[in-house]
Parts: C-alpha cells; structure tokens; sequence
C-alpha cells in the first residue's frame, strides 16, 4: 500500500468496484445544504456504497467527534451503486476553503470518475432566494443546449439572462468537466438560504432519480422537512409572544 | 492532444495562428472597467478571432450560466488580428485574485507572447479620480522615455511625481515584459470609479488606435456611454425626487 | 550536515535517540495554552531532552528576544524520554498559521513518530466552556473505542453528541495518525478559555501521567495556578472598587 | 542568459563583485520607515554600488510610476561596497506580504550572502514606542551574548524582559542566519511609529558606521528630520487654530 500522504487531495481507495461509464452525482454542503441532503438520502436509499474517501490540506484542520467518543478526520466520500445505469455519487463534510482548493479537489473528483469511464455529471445544489419557498422549483444549468432541452421536460426551470453564476464545486465539475468533453448539468433547488432545507433536497433528487429512472422512497426527508418545519414554526411563535410582551411593556411605560 | 490540468495558469489553444511580432493589447476587468471595455471594442470592430483560452486556479471557483442554460468556466481569452501590424488582444472575465496569482497569469500571457515574437504591449486601464468627468483625458506609462515621448504626441498626458502606481495586469504586463526586453505602455482613461465607463473607455480606444494606424467605429461605445449616461441621469432625478419629498414631510412635521 | 532550508516544515536533529516504539505526547498553544502548559510541565518534571526543532514557513515570520538580548526564531521543539515507556513530546511556540501548514506540520511529525516506531499518541488541550471552572474535568476523544473504554477508567468525560470537533494539532495528529495505523486520545481540560489556565492543565497531565504509569510533582503548576488565582482576584476587586466609584459618581450627579 | 522567471524569490544580477566576507546589513520599509531610511542614507553617502534585483511573486502586484512617466516593477535591490570591511546592503520597495513569501526572500537573501561568504549581519528598524521620542535610543538584539556585549559598548539598549519579538526581515535574517551560523544584530531605533523618522534612522546608522569603522556625514538625514519636525509642527498648529476656532463657535451657539 502506497504511504499516505496529505495534499490539497489525497484519495484513498477502500475498493476499485467495476462500473460501466458510471454516471458522477456530486452533493456537497452548500446554500440551504441541498446538495448533501439530496446525496445521503441517495445514497441511504439506494444503498450506494462507499469505495473511496479524499482527505486535503485545503479543508479544515479539524476532526469530528462522533457520539461514542470517537474522531474521524474531515473528508470528502464517494460511494457507488450497480444498476441500469452505474453511479458514482461524491459528499462530505466540506468544500475546498480557497480557490485554489476548489479548483485541484474537483480535479481529483474528476480524475477517479475519469479512470472509471464517466460521461455524465449531475451537480445537485440549492439557489439561495432570500425568501421561503412554499414549492421550491429545481433550476438548472448545464454543458450544453441538447441537455438544457431534456431537463425542461423533467420540469426544471432556466432563468436566462438572470442565470448568474454556480459557485464551488456544482459549477466546477461541471466547467472542468467540459474541458474534459464530460456532459453535465447542475440542479439547484430554491431555497430561502436561512436554514438547511429538506423540502427543497426532495424536489432536486426527485428530479434526479426520475431522470435516471430509479424509484426510490422520499419519506425520510418528508419526516426531515416536517421537523424542520416544526422547528422554525415553534421558533416563530416564540418570537411573536416575544414581541408582544415586550410592546406591552413599552405601554406600560407609556401608559 | 495533451491533458488538460489546471494550474494557475493553464492555456488551451484553439489554434495557434501565424503571426509576425503581434503587438500585445491588454483589457481586463478593473477601475471602471475602462480596460475590458476598450479591449472587447477593438475585438468586436476589427472582428479579432479568438485563439486561446487561460483558465487559473486563482480566479475565482466559479462557472457563469449563458442565456441559453449553459454555462462556462471564468477564464482570460487571447484573441488575434492580422493586418499591417499584427495584434494579439488579452481580455476576460477576471483578474487573478492573489499577489501570486497576478504574477503567474502575467507570465504565462508573456510567455505566449514571447512564442510569437512580441516586442510591444499595450495595456489599457481605468484612471479613477473620484470624480466625474466629462472629457476623460488618457493618463499615461512606459517602459522607456522615448515611448513616454511619442505618446506624448498623441494627446497622453503624463502625471510626472502624483504618478503613482499601476496594480494588477496592466502594471505587471509592463513591468515583467520590461525584464524580458519587450517595451510597453499604459493607457488609462480618466474615470470616476464608481460606474462602468464606455466613455472613457473611448478615449482610451481612440489613442490606441490612432497610434497603431487602425481605423474603426466608436458607434458602439457612443451608444453604450449614452445608456449609462441616461441611467445615472434617472437616478439622480430619483434621488433628488426622493430628497424633495423627505424634506416636505420634515416641513409638515414643524408646520 | 545537509544545509537548511526552511520549508512548510523543516526539521533540524540536534541528535537522533535511541527509542522503543515511543509513545508521541503533543502540547501546543491553544485554548487557555491548556496543552502547552501540560506539555512543559512534563517535560521539566522528568527532565525530557530536547532531539529535535521544526521551523516552518507557516509560523509567523518572527524572532522572539530573550532576556538576555539573544534572539531565537520561532519554532516548535522535540523532547525524548527514556523510561518504561520511551516518550516523545512536541511543544512550541506556534501552531501553523494555515490550514495547509497546519496539515504539513501534522504530518512531518507524524513523519519523526512513525520513524522511531510510535504506534500510541496522546494529544493535550483545553476545552473552552465560556464559563469560569472551579474543578476542570477532562474531556476525552479517542481514535478507537477500545480507548474510549480506557480513558473512561482514568476519569476522562465523553460527552456523545455535543462533543463536536477537535481544531489543529490536537486534532490533527489523531486523525492523520489514524490513516497510519497509528491509536491515540486526546485529552482536554475544560477552561474558560479567557486566561492561561495552569489549574486546567495539571488536570490534563494528572490524567496522563496516571496512565503512563509515571510519578512527577505537580507543585509548579499548583504555584503557576495560584499566581493566575491571586492575579484574576486582583483584577476583580480593581474593577469592583472602579464600578463603586463610577456608581458614586453618577448618583453626584443625579442627586 | 537564463530566462527570466519570476518565483518567490528571483535574484537578477547585474554584475557578480568580488567581496571578501561582506557584512550583509538590510534595512526595509517597516515601523517608521527607519531600516530604509538608515540603508538609504549609508548607500548614498558611501555611492554603494547596485549589482543585483529581487523580485518576488509575494510583493504587491504593481508597478511604480517614475516622475518622468517611466515604469519599474516593484522589487528589493542589493548594493556593495568594498572597504576596510566589504558590504552587501539590502533594501527595497517591500517586504514579502504573507508569512511563507518573507521567509522565502530572506533565504534567498541569506543565499547570496553565503555565497559571498557573509559571516555577520546587521538589520535595521525601527522599535515603535507610541510616543513621540525627543532623542531616540537604538534598542538592540543579537544572535549571541558576546554580540550583545560588544553592542552595549556602542550604546545599544537592551530591554531584557520586555524585549518581545522582531516581525519580518529584520528578525527573520538574523533567525534564519543564525541556523547557518552566521552572526548577527539588529539595530533598532525608537520612534513614534506615526510618522517616517529620518530623527531614530540618524541614530541608528550612526550606531552602524562606528561600529563599522566608517566615517560618513550625516547632514542629509538631519536635513530630512528638520523638514519632518517643520511639517509635523506646521499640523499642530493647524489643528490647533482649528480648535480654537471651533469653541469659539460652540461659545456662539451657547451665547
């Protein structure tokens, strides 16, 4: 076994598993954590499992402690799943830090998905609205025109001129991909960007899986949305009664 | 074809054009962005083909989304134009974020340069004084006294002791071309700092094309400097509507 | 003699120890300087030697002056112990100022480590509360449950889900050393996190050395605890005396 | 000729003198100005000659404008001067700007030297007080006790206890020397740190040229304190007219 070694990507394989062109999938924390929240519960649905894990310089020099006591090092993990269509699908714990980071760790993702034959790049992530979103709709970008076409059909929307920019590791993949002669498309579910957002996590892998044509359940992160609409709920009324005693102070003051 | 690899700085070439000691023009984003205006002027009138991409670990992690749904990679573009005097013209979506990285694109851009037989580079800039102008005059920079002299004759003006510095490409283009023999000079439009500037861009457009011998239209700058001067106009008289309406409300509070 | 050159992590052997599968015991600057404090402790107590320095471009590019007027560059520092159990102990003046060198840093004295045989490290810290601790507990964090098991023996807390992260070489060293095969703990003394807390760390080395099977006084860290005791009191009653007189003064000019 | 690369740290030379163990000195830009204004002052009252150019990828990205409207990159210089005792005297625009750039410039300069067979240094700064200081000390700091001892012979100060630290290339080369066992002093003179102080550079260099055996006039320098107090006391009085001004105003409103 080759020493280990830490740069600003460092992959270590647990197993080269067999895919056939397996299409890359990447989730990784971002606005409303999205894109992590559409990937695990990919993964948890499908029981993908995990072949490789990358360790770099460029994300904080940090470990977790897990519930029982025990440390596990920040890293980013891919895991794969044998179907119809094969699957290599990338979360963690963070995104590179600088920009440099970013640039050499998409790099890496795109190496492995390049030796295993990848032709296809799915970059899921949210797109921050400022507002809530009652029924978060999926936008989408992607490398190229025949593309952008069949993601209208699966309803996601593309906002033209207004488009903006994807920053991070969605866009990267999917820009170095292209230098690559890789297909990609990025699906952002709309997101207030205030909390982390289950609701719109479903929309974005809903999409998803209808695209692959995989069938999976979504009652997990329903459960998931329901708490966190239980949570910012309770919140708010704590808020309100909070304001109303104190404007019946400021009477009191008054008055 | 080689691999592509990004570094800080990575070219790809579209072609590699025949050319006989191409006259380097710079005109990246910076103060007013007189620069990339002026240079994506000159590449839209003398209809400049493009011939290289640079993409760099120091511009930002970042892809833009088209009109259209697709997106592409932040990245610095050479163009070319064959004529009397040959031009090589470098614009693009972003300068380098760090002192490193400035230095290294700055290289790289000469180093091609260098391949085709560069003695002369152009570079184009933003003046910003704060202040409104309304004739912006072109402030003036070289590599030798004679260049400081001839330019001179074109109406540049040259600041003598209040010169100061020139930071980013502009600067260092000049500076690390002067250290492999090419010469050079700095063309800054007098700006304010605060908007996109198409009318300083024109004169800063207008010298250099007057000292290269080249003949083209301004119509396209003309237009874009009177959108801006009717939006800045607008909103001013939003401004002052506003002010009049605020101090009448103040009157009514005192009446 | 190789000629020095510094790099991310330069080491300098003032004499290379004869040592079995020592044991790698870190205490650097960090919360409350818990760790360091612990760390020089023990290195004075059993009279540890000093084998080796690492200078790093990633520390601040500094001199400390001694009393004496002579000068001596920033570092980290090496000790080695000889007893029933070799012991290798890293202290310093600086922790890396970069997540980069803090990874480098890790790993080049994971280098040394591994090299004289170290399979066990204990890394040494505090765990800042926000809160003033009369009785500090030890916080523990461990690579392998075994060990978690262990510690629990010692008196050292687990606290599950709230345990959260460990930042920089104490962090570090656990998890890079993990990838290695190698076992560890880390234990923090809980503090306030506003002061440098002696009371804490004699917690921490209480712990350790307890485990290591080693007798050392800790008389020094009893006397450094009582000094920061009688010097916060001090401070405490300056400030009880100045709000006192303040109080006085607004009611002069209210009565 | 090799081409042209700039790195962290490029040396030019403009031509290789032939020194007998010269004694390097440095005097930067930093607190006061006072290192540069000392190595300034001894380069031109002794017409040292320059033989070499660093550039450096960790220096701002800029390019300074010459009153003549000529551009030079900005860069540290080395000088020589053969005497009774050779000299090798470094000054310049800028130090590095992140930790790991003065590093690598100070190797580099330590590199030169050693090849010349430099066996002692001398860096000079300034020792930043926060008040004004009517007659400067020179605060010292040396690689061994001897040097100290030599130094308080030249009325150098040493503050024990208090000493602190040295930031940049004034500790960094005396750190970095040490490791190759070259020796070492700084010469430090006090100031305010609000203003550029020829007044503590005066000082300090005369300290320097005893201890050197050089006899230089130091007519210029005192000539630039004169302006400084002239300009500094020129403020004053503005600031207090401006004063009395504005209570008389209050007393308006108030009568």
């Amino acid at each position: 076994m080759e020493k280990f070694r830490i740069r600003e990507a460092t992959v270590v394989y647990l197993e080269k598993p067999d895919l056939k062109e397996p299409i890359l999938i990447e989730g990784l924390p971002g606005v409303g954590n999205v894109g992590k929240l559409a990937a695990e519960h990919l993964i948890d649905e499908i029981k993908a499992k995990k072949f490789a894990e990358i360790y770099s310089t460029d994300f904080p020099p940090q470990v977790f402690v897990n519930a029982d006591g025990t440390i596990k090092l920040v890293k980013n993990e891919l895991y794969y799943w044998k179907g119809e269509k094969d699957l290599i699908i990338l979360t963690g714990d963070y995104q590179g830090m600088s920009s440099k980071g970013q640039y050499m760790l998409a790099e890496a993702v795109l190496d492995i998905a390049e030796e295993f034959g990848t032709k296809m790049i799915y970059t899921l992530g949210g797109y921050g609205t400022g507002l809530e979103i009652e029924k978060p709709r999926v936008i989408g970008a992607a490398t190229d025109k025949e593309l952008v076409e069949e993601l209208k059909k699966y309803g996601v929307v593309f906002k033209g001129e207004e488009g903006g920019g994807i920053i991070g590791a969605s866009g990267l993949l999917l820009g170095l991909g292209k230098l690559r002669n890789m297909r990609g498309a990025c699906l952002m579910g709309e997101t207030s960007g205030y909390i982390v957002d289950p609701n719109s996590a479903r929309e974005v892998i809903k999409v998803l899986t209808e695209m692959l044509g995989i069938k999976i359940s979504f009652a997990r992160l329903d459960e998931k949305a329901e708490e966190v609409k239980r949570i910012t709920s309770r919140i708010r009324s704590l808020e309100k009664a909070l304001m109303e005693k104190e404007s019946k102070e400021d009477l009191r003051y008054i008055g």
